[in-house]
């Protein structure tokens, strides 16, 4: 199957295209200002000098945050000319390529400190760097044509062969954070080129399959930590640190689909089917531990303690894409548009300058400052966004996500258009025209215009939908509703607010509900509902009254509940509790801490 | 009011005699042997050269250790002469005396090492040991007449007097452990000596109420650690490390009774009501977090994480005892019940040979290894006890505690007998008798046979009693009931099972359900119940079938409840679960974990 890809869309308004305009007009500049203020831009300039003058010093990793805002920032040029936006993706071009070595190395950090050491520390992030250089190039390539960057990063990877494959000269296999490895295939499939997608299956076959790359794990990570604990083929688990997981299987279905590699697809679809039905939370958010910012055991889906790191929900939702090509399953759209809605995008502010990097599923503010009678203190996420982290991967990873969103809607083959995700848009790719009208998720309808001559349409029935309607015959399967192709084609979805509860394996939720409407995981913050949020009950047989909101974009629902009333006492007889009766105001769950800092909660007791 | 001392009681069968006789037949013994090959009693020699040559140092608080085995083993002679027992005791005090410095001083660890930084570090525990050797002094003088080392500890603490009050000299004025204050009363009381009245009074008087406690204050510690953030008068929440914590407040309780000081006895009262009302677990643990093993903020009561340290909670019911001889409130008594028959006697195996130090109310074993991507893992409390701990305060505290708990029972003033608390007991004191025949917990039937001059007797109603008969009229005042004096009284609580919950303020037990038999708090464990016990859920309306146990000593109950059926779906609408019928096994809590390691669980969701 083959992609359109996103540039061939236009999203027009509605809930994406709102996002769209906010990130274009606000995050673009947002987190430009913010690397621009911790030298993140001027550390391309590889000027030590400059470094001691000013008092700072880059870090290893900074070339990718620069390299995620180009890349960000060049995927809104396929829409709309800004000069500005050019002259300082430029700018930063210019600096990186100025400084790439002779030997067509490049890393802000490794190009004027411990310059003898490049490739010793496996964990150090020098081709996790190329990648996102290489995924900025080829976007600012495709949008203006403009080739500097694109060659700098030939020349570098051309060194990385030479270094990596013909003279294994480095301290390591595979690096420990992984991204080139799906940048290649990109840059494969960008520039033709066969030596970078022999260059990436390297990389992908040689992980948990060599020991040197063992003998180079860190003294604190164990061999699951970079994914090194079975060769790829092997791993049935989503393990270790949850970002670099999401990459690896990236990589992995990418070159499942370019090399036609059934046992890589089916490692794949066995790691997602594990998180899909183990190990993610409601709100597609993966990564239940800070410590290692980890995947744990099955089930383990701690609330409070969630780490749910934006770029792994995010990048979940971009593997489950990626499978979509290979095989069109519904639950891979299921769980994309799970991290979408949710865990992604609650990692930037509604205004589009404030971020998360981790996203709770309950802020319960008493516990923050419990541990008052020593200096130590408990760790929790933070409960404000903030405009720029110390590691701030996330902030320019969401950027350049929201940009090329339009990547989920569809994919081809000789006979076949898939529909994967709804969005109100318009496509032109090749000879055909695709247009979608909806307001979806806020309503389920959808009016699917297609000219192009395929024989058949295909449209996502997602797991939620209890009632699928549609205007002309089709036949179900694997998720998907087959439609013979016809030019307009209307269907309906018929979302409504519903409640869902966890398996029993995940303890933290016995007893609990939460609230979805559609793909999108609701809460309940101390802002909206009165008192305290902990003591809330709903009830089961509600009324939902779902309210359009302008604000959050999808409507506010209030159901009908109960707060539990506080008779003074600790500890009282079961039979003796009185209730009030409550309206409890939800909200979507992207949403959250955007009103100042506030008790939330997704998960709520079901009334005893 | 005045206590009638344990050792005029006999405690005979029942719960608690069963509980004394595996103390003296097994504890006793235990905690000598594990002490013994830990080297704790060698060091009591304070000889340098044996430690080189046997590779090991005295810990600073090892005296305390051998004092509180000392104590809990002359309770025992009080009922039955052990000369084993008191050949042991004999070698330790010999090997003490001595070793007893010159001047005074004591102490196994800066008797060699430091020995020129004594009283310089505040929370090094000196005068903490010093407290334990007293009540050991006091224990063993009491049941032996052998005075050797009462005269020492007398001779020590005029040392303390000359060093803290005369000459001014250590570099604190009080503690940063608590003890010596109540174990100052304690030998005033013993002795008739003034002076230690006078010293008790200089140190809980001096705290929080002086700078250079402040600056003695560890880098890691705020100031309500060691309960130092205000003058103890102006305290009114529990603060700090639970165990210092209670053994301030113990001695604030002692101090308010010798010296008429209503302050004082506010002061506790009011602390009291804040742990009662908003601070302690449902098995009356106490201290909610491992860091700083202390109090946290109302309602903070997590229960996978719950420190609640064995020495804390039995320390909680001695300062609940101490304050029913200040007042007869029924609270008092309440809380010192839900502490002796849960959180304490958690503390040590049903077999007396192995010890908990944190009492959690929750063990998911799942959780405890969960972290496989890292070398750091989550901390929690162990999930099986052991033998010896590092810091082996509990093993020997629950000793001395089981051995006395004829201490709760009675406080007599002019014109009334205070029954506070139910054994099955003979009691013997001046001209006066006084028998208890009951099964209780088991049963909620008491008959009490008083034979002595007393206009009034006063039996505690528990709060937790529905239905409150008896064979005289009465009247019911805070939480007692009073009788016109007479030979023999009947009385029934009309004990049974009941399902309890949570304040609406303890966020982590929202939907959830404890079943509690009078003060006794029960849970279920997967040793006796099939499949994931965190996937049940209990039925309001159940009928309790309640059988006697004789492992635990208290009846075991099973109540019908319901297994979430596992769909194999990670989430899944509400209206599509399903539940199959289940009874639920619980066991007493203080039983848990003595067959083999296994998930535990004590609040329990209420069927949605």
């Amino acid at each position: 199957m083959k992609q359109i890809p996103f540039y061939s869309t236009r999203i027009e308004g509605g809930f994406w295209g709102n996002k769209q305009k906010t990130s274009r007009d606000v995050t673009v500049d947002a987190v430009y200002d913010r690397f621009e203020e911790t030298k993140r831009f001027e550390a391309m300039k590889c000027d030590r000098e400059q470094h001691e003058r000013e008092g700072w010093k880059p870090h290893i990793f900074w070339d990718s945050d620069a390299a995620k805002w180009i890349e960000g920032a060049a995927y809104t040029l396929e829409y709309e000319k800004n000069e500005r936006f050019e002259n300082k993706i430029d700018r930063l071009v210019d600096m990186m390529c100025n400084s790439q070595r002779e030997d067509g190395y490049y890393n802000a950090y490794y190009n004027v400190y411990d310059t003898d050491k490049r490739f010793t520390v496996r964990d150090h992030h020098e081709l996790y760097c190329l990648g996102h250089l290489i995924e900025a190039a080829i976007a600012y390539s495709h949008a203006t044509k403009k080739d500097k960057l694109l060659g700098m990063v030939e020349r570098y990877v051309d060194f990385v062969i030479k270094t990596f494959v013909e003279e294994k000269s480095a301290k390591f296999v595979t690096p420990g954070h992984e991204e080139i490895e799906l940048a290649l295939v990109k840059l494969y499939k960008f520039t033709g080129k066969e030596k970078y997608l022999e260059l990436s299956k390297f990389f992908v076959n040689s992980r948990g399959n060599n020991e040197l790359d063992k003998s180079a794990l860190q003294d604190w990570m164990t061999s699951r930590y970079p994914q090194d604990h079975l060769p790829v083929r092997e791993q049935t688990t989503a393990e270790g640190h949850s970002v670099r997981a999401m990459y690896l299987y990236m990589a992995m279905a990418d070159l499942a689909l370019e090399c036609e590699d059934d046992a890589l697809f089916k490692a794949c679809d066995t790691i997602l089917h594990n998180v899909a039905e183990k190990r993610m939370y409601i709100t597609g958010g993966i990564g239940s531990s800070h410590i290692g910012e980890a995947f744990t055991v099955d089930y383990d889906l701690k609330n409070e303690h969630a780490y749910t790191e934006t770029c792994a929900t995010l990048a979940l939702s971009l593997f489950c894409q990626r499978m979509s090509k290979l095989k069109p399953l519904g639950l891979y759209g299921d769980i994309a548009e799970l991290a979408m809605y949710n865990g992604s995008i609650s990692g930037v502010s509604i205004k589009g300058d404030e971020f998360f990097y981790e996203n709770p599923l309950t802020i319960d503010l008493a516990d923050h400052n419990k541990n008052h009678a020593t200096q130590e203190k408990e760790r929790y996420p933070i409960t404000q966004r903030v405009k720029v982290f110390g590691c701030s991967c996330c902030p320019p990873n969401i950027l350049r996500y929201i940009n090329s969103i339009g990547d989920f809607l569809y994919t081809e083959d000789d006979n076949t258009l898939y529909v994967h995700h709804y969005m109100n848009s318009s496509t032109e790719f090749e000879d055909k025209k695709i247009c979608q009208k909806t307001l979806y998720p806020s309503c389920g309808k959808v009016k699917l215009t297609v000219k192009g001559d395929y024989k058949k349409i295909a449209v996502r029935v997602p797991s939620w939908c209890k009632k699928f309607e549609a205007s002309a015959p089709h036949t179900i399967k694997d998720g998907y509703a087959y439609f013979d192709a016809e030019e307009v084609i209307d269907f309906n979805f018929n979302i409504s607010p519903g409640f869902v509860v966890s398996a029993p394996g995940v303890h933290e939720n016995a007893g609990k509900t939460a609230l979805m409407l559609g793909p999108v995981a609701y809460c309940i913050e101390g802002v909206d509902n009165e008192g305290d949020i902990f003591a809330l009950s709903v009830s089961t047989d509600t009324v939902f009254d779902v309210k359009p909101d302008p604000y959050f974009g999808l409507p506010v629902i209030t159901v009908d509940g109960h707060a539990m009333v506080d008779n003074g006492k600790l500890y009282s007889d079961l039979n003796s509790v009185k209730y009030e009766p409550r309206k409890i105001k939800f909200i979507p769950y992207y949403g959250m801490e955007n009103r100042g800092e506030t008790d939330m909660l997704v998960w709520i007791p079901v009334k005893m």
